[in-house]
């Protein structure tokens, strides 16, 4: 099976699909989500060899590692892509509550329930807007695709715990769900903000590093100067007490070296600021 | 892949294996065991045919469906297997500490390990010693062979949650395991003995009905004459407000249509006898 997914993407979920051994067929993503008309060369281009891919696997808010968020154009030409060759989009949201700046998008289910629908299959969780170790999440698509996923799961872990479903349950209907909301939004974004500040400052523009802006979510993505291996880095990085998930993880295929995933939203501000001085002189010494 | 299991097997790790999509090779259990000849047959058949089986599945403990422990002198005659074939065997024991009666018998991975040791991997959990709906299991085997149930895992759901992981580690460091597991004991041994008074009563040997005698658990397997099909009875006991699991769900291969799989540990005392009775009234019709 051939699965097309963005350029890098959720390594969680390259694992994941790894096991029933797909092959990837990655493109690079872009500022504003998925290169929608470079993904259409690679469906035209796997047609011609009579194949298409089990589904196109985006994570289109605050994706995960690069926390970009695809546009309302862009998920609506991705929809086409989905109706005019007949696959499938999983779309995977975790972070999609979690926005500090700017307005929600519609989610590709929503536009696809506006059209035909049953194209989409929409996956959530309650660890990213609840609290982590949850491991409880929920999906949304097809009747029949949902059964069938059911199965799946109660294969490998027969069910879901009780008690983390009702913790969940009770999280719904028993606690104030906006309130919350509104409170980790406040929480993050103000670490997203001193950690902006602070890279503005430890990197400037000569250095040739650049990352990306999210409006929500978790993470960001820095990219090196191309001879800067993030894998090498990280070592460095670790003995300045300073840690990153290099970029390698989240490739299908074809891993680019240079990039770091970065995550804003577990330490304390003060501890962000030093985290980013740190990094920087890591990184001016391979300059 | 070729998988060696009893005739019948717990239906979950037939779910679970069939994943992988392996063939079956079932032997009929005995009243002390699995038919270790039998195995051995099977495995000198697949031999010639230049087979081995990827691993021989069993729970030696109160077996699931039927009740059914394994002697000391098997697990050491399928451990033999085990050397000889160079096939591993899968122990799972989720009720190993629920014994009722009669003295426990070493675990096979025990056997495995006063010789060379590495042939056993011993699959446990937290579900049915300390609570069901918990979700939380351990294994015992090769660290290689842990290391890949490690990664299957994570692909599959990332972790166990935290707090389920939290809540067993509470309850191995600060409640009495022993007082706990001998109030299950006592609690269960009752049901099992008024399970097993009413069934004398109400299944009379002309009826030509057999059951199991479990020494612990929470199952036993009930044997109708050979035209009685449990999945219709199945209605027919819904009917009168009494369930049991039709046997056909616990076999790899070729299922038998004439047993059932009741479970005697959740329903009250009076609830249990009458259910016995009720049960009988519908085999009874079909005679």
């Amino acid at each position: 099976d051939t699965v097309l997914v963005d350029r890098p993407t959720f390594a969680g979920a390259l694992v994941a699909f790894s096991m029933q051994r797909p092959v990837f067929v990655g493109v690079d993503i872009e500022s504003d989500g998925s290169d929608v008309p470079g993904m259409r060369l690679k469906l035209e281009e796997l047609q011609l060899k009579g194949k298409k891919p089990k589904f196109i696997y985006v994570v289109p808010d605050f994706q995960n590692p690069t926390g970009i968020t695809m546009s309302l154009a862009k998920r609506e030409a991705l929809l086409d892509l989905s109706y005019q060759f007949d696959v499938p989009i999983v779309e995977d949201s975790p972070y999609r509550d979690l926005r500090y700046q700017g307005e929600t998008i519609p989610a590709i289910f929503t536009l696809d329930q506006r059209r035909e629908g049953g194209r989409v299959i929409g996956l959530y969780t309650f660890s990213k807007l609840f609290c982590p170790g949850m491991r409880v999440g929920f999906n949304i698509g097809p009747a029949a695709v949902i059964e069938r996923m059911t199965h799946i799961k109660e294969g490998n872990i027969l069910n879901t715990p009780k008690y983390n479903q009702d913790i969940c349950t009770a999280f719904l209907e028993d606690m104030n769900f906006e309130a919350h909301i509104s409170k980790c939004q406040d929480y993050y974004r103000e670490k997203l903000a001193i950690f902006l500040e602070t890279m503005e400052e430890y990197f400037p523009p000569e250095m040739g590093v650049t990352w990306t802006l999210p409006e929500g979510g978790l993470f960001l993505w820095v990219t090196l100067p191309g001879h800067i291996d993030t894998d090498e880095l990280f070592f460095d990085a670790i003995e300045h007490k300073v840690a990153f998930v290099p970029g390698e993880q989240f490739y299908g295929e074809k891993p680019d070296h240079n990039h770091m995933r970065i995550n804003f939203s577990f330490v304390s501000k003060e501890q962000l600021a030093e985290a980013v001085k740190r990094l920087a002189e890591c990184i001016r010494k391979r300059l």
